[in-house]
Formats: C-alpha cells, structure tokens, sequence
C-alpha cells in the first residue's frame, strides 16, 4: 500500500476510478475513456460475444467504436464492490443496459493515488433480486 | 518482481497455476481446486450466468457443486495468454465446453515461487478462427 493511504480511502478511490468508466461510457466521452485505461501496462478487454481484444489502440478502437455507434448503448453501474490485492484493484459490479444485465470484472492498478484500467470483461448475468442481489459490503 | 525471478519464468509459472486450475476442473479434482485458490485474500468468481459468488466458502462450495453434478462439463483450455502486472497476474484464454466457448479472465496473485487464483469470469465467446483467433504472442 502507498504510504499515506487507507484501505477505506483505497477502495473509495478504486470505486471512483470504476465510475469515471461507466461515465465515460455514459456520457460518450472518448478522451475521458482514454483517459480511464493505463498507458505503461498491457492492457485487454473482453468484450461480450467479441473475441479479445489487446493492446492500447485495439482496446481503444473499441471502444470508440461502441461509444459513437449507433447502437451505442445506455449504460447503467450498479452494485459495485472493490477488492483490493496490493497494487491491483478488483471491481465487480453489475451493468444495466435497457432491461438486459450484464456482470463485469473491471481490474485496476494503483497509479499514484488513483487506479487505471487495464482489464475489463462483461457477460450476460441474471437480474439481480431476491437471493441473487450481491451483499452490500465490500469484497475486501 | 520477487527476486531472482525473470518475466520469461513469470509468464511460465503463472500459465502453470493456470493449467491447474483448469486440470482441477477437467479431472473432477475437488482438493486440487481447493488448493489453486488463494486462501488469505478475498476472492470471488462470476459464473456465466449465475449472480456473483464470493468468499473462500462460498466459491469453493460453487465449484465442487460443478465438479460433482450430474452434468458437470467436459473442459478444456485454449489460446492462454499471461499478462503480468507487479504482483498480479492476468491469463485470458479460452474455455472449449462441448461445442460451446466461452473466454474467461482469471486473476492471480503471486505468492512464493508461484501464483493463487482469486478471481475467475468466463461468459459466452464465439469460436475462435479466421480473424477471430487471439494473436500467439504474450499480452505482457
């Protein structure tokens, strides 16, 4: 852990790093999405029903490519957790997108006092409810 | 990076832990599975299409309720891809059930010589061919 920090201040910057994500994707901003994903690390992104994708600028494309498409979704972050282990962050959390749910497995670094992105998975998951629904506290 | 190590031996020992984890479930091996997740970090796994599992416990009981159901699935891993960063490591591969693939992100953690799965997502892909097969060189 970097000196000076907290576990609770580590999984509340985490947590903000993962929302900056979801309002990139929100808001369509692809300089803030850029922004969002690690420079100095490799980084991959699964994207549901795609093949991988790696490496900066493919992961980028990518996701510029969802961000000024047509169909390019409302998105929704809901129920996140943090997880940390040393320098990498975990975040799990729900995506609502219209009436569909999607599960993501978000991973960061420690850069700093913040966190950058260097992985993100989704795929398709239940609507959370009754016995489904993540426990509120947080994984770590 | 722990001393005396080289990234070559990384990536290497690293695919290992990942092989294991995937031998544990193609052998039907309750104790091995048991052995390839860390046991003092949080952990947590995404099953495709099942709400979030976490907690040693709780993972644990997910998979040997996979490993000794009736319609526990035939395995195997494919195209592995080790990324490393600091004391984390990422391997993206996929999953051939059946006819069916899946691609999966498992996270681990270094611990000695060698790495403890903390977390696994694997969620619907579509057959890796022609433009679609991920590329043969490492991700780090």
């Amino acid at each position: 852990m970097a000196t000076g920090t907290s576990p609770a201040r580590d999984r509340a910057t985490l947590l903000f790093a993962n929302e900056t994500f979801y309002r990139a994707f929100a808001e369509r901003d692809p300089a803030l999405m850029d922004a969002v994903w690690a420079e100095q690390e490799p980084i991959t992104c699964l994207h549901p029903g795609w093949p991988p994708v790696e490496g900066r600028d493919s992961v980028l494309q990518s996701w510029h490519a969802i961000l000024t498409g047509p169909a390019s979704p409302d998105i929704e972050c809901l129920h996140a957790r943090a997880g940390i282990h040393r320098d990498t962050g975990i975040v799990i959390c729900y995506e609502r997108i219209g009436q569909d749910y999607l599960l993501a497995t978000n991973i960061f670094i420690r850069s700093g006092d913040g966190w950058l992105l260097v992985h993100h998975q989704s795929g398709a998951a239940p609507e959370p409810g009754e016995g489904n629904e993540p426990p509120r506290r947080s994984i770590n």
